[in-house]
């Protein structure tokens, strides 16, 4: 049984659901499919050049202070990037092309972790590399691979397959046709997933 | 210790916190501001001329099947609106104008049961007269000062004040500066209210 979790490494609202949502599919005894995209490619699509949250100011003001008494409440350090959003391509190359190896989930919290509670700039290799060496692994080699053709291809085409299952924000959560939208929804998905175990393992 | 809630009578998630905000309030001895505004009149400012979930339709889709689950859960009527958004105009003139009425979160509440439960055009007259005889009042009386200009001279002050304050969409909730937005965080806004009551009394 697995829920599968669409994220964006620039998304701030992605970082609290990141952070959470392996310890909590654990409890119900749900696997995770890591679904990194680009949701700028999506924002493009519906006619935005920026964030949301940059467009429209009294909308992303008001995200930062909700963000922080989130965070608060989760007892998850958080500091507002300097920098917003902040290109999450290479990361996510990553994170697309190792979907399967075992130490994803750490580096994925990793690279939110600099992002959101470190300030660091994740669109710098050395960050990334960082994340990477973080969490046990050869960084040399997998940013290599990362910055290779089909590590490009994979992730342009894992953002089309997000916009073909009518993805418009992230984080989003699939449990089998069933979408949920938001870090606030993270719970209801897990909780749809529990309560409908019978008819998605048929 | 009041918990201000700002609403649109056209705006979907503000469904489900007007028929639950008074009861959950109540279990905490909080009052409530009922603070109907025009959230059109905020979209035009911010470039839209319809609802966001009319303009980006995946982000539609989603709203729609995301309140179905969520009036299930709450085990609250719903039917999906044959047309959205609806004019709430004359519900909210009624509603901000007889702000202190003793009938008026039942009226509130019957109005968005017409809409949202049983599919009736809440612009009509008739329908609003409706809501306002199944709460035992004189439709004729505050239909005509409703429709009289103090009314919407009201409306629209209070609709600029929602500006004023970074209000963005609906529902929102303010604890004293502190804004809480959309149904997700009602029970934040009430918690909220209640950690801080010794601040907000003096």
């Amino acid at each position: 049984m697995k829920i599968e979790f669409w994220f964006d490494f620039a998304s701030s609202y992605s970082y609290p659901a990141a952070m959470r949502i392996e310890t909590l599919a654990k409890r119900e005894s749900l696997e995770i499919s890591w679904r990194p995209f680009l949701l700028g490619a999506i924002f493009n699509r519906q006619g935005w050049q920026d964030s949301p949250f940059n467009l429209y100011p009294a909308k992303g003001a008001y995200m930062w202070r909700d963000l922080e008494r989130l965070c608060d409440e989760l007892d998850l350090a958080f500091i507002r990037p300097s920098q917003f959003p902040r290109n999450g391509l290479l990361a996510a190359r990553v994170a697309c092309l190792f979907e399967d190896a075992p130490w994803l989930a750490d580096f994925i919290r990793a690279a939110y972790t600099a992002n959101f509670a470190d300030d660091l700039d994740i669109s710098s290799s050395r960050v990334i590399a960082s994340c990477l060496e973080a969490v046990g692994e050869d960084s040399a080699g997998i940013l290599k691979a990362a910055n290779a053709p089909a590590a490009k291809a994979r992730l342009r085409e894992q953002t089309e397959q997000a916009c073909q299952k009518g993805v418009f924000g992230a984080p989003s959560f699939f449990v089998g046709e069933e979408l949920f939208w938001g870090n606030d929804r993270l719970s209801s998905a897990l909780n749809w997933a529990v309560k409908n175990k019978c008819q998605y393992n048929r």
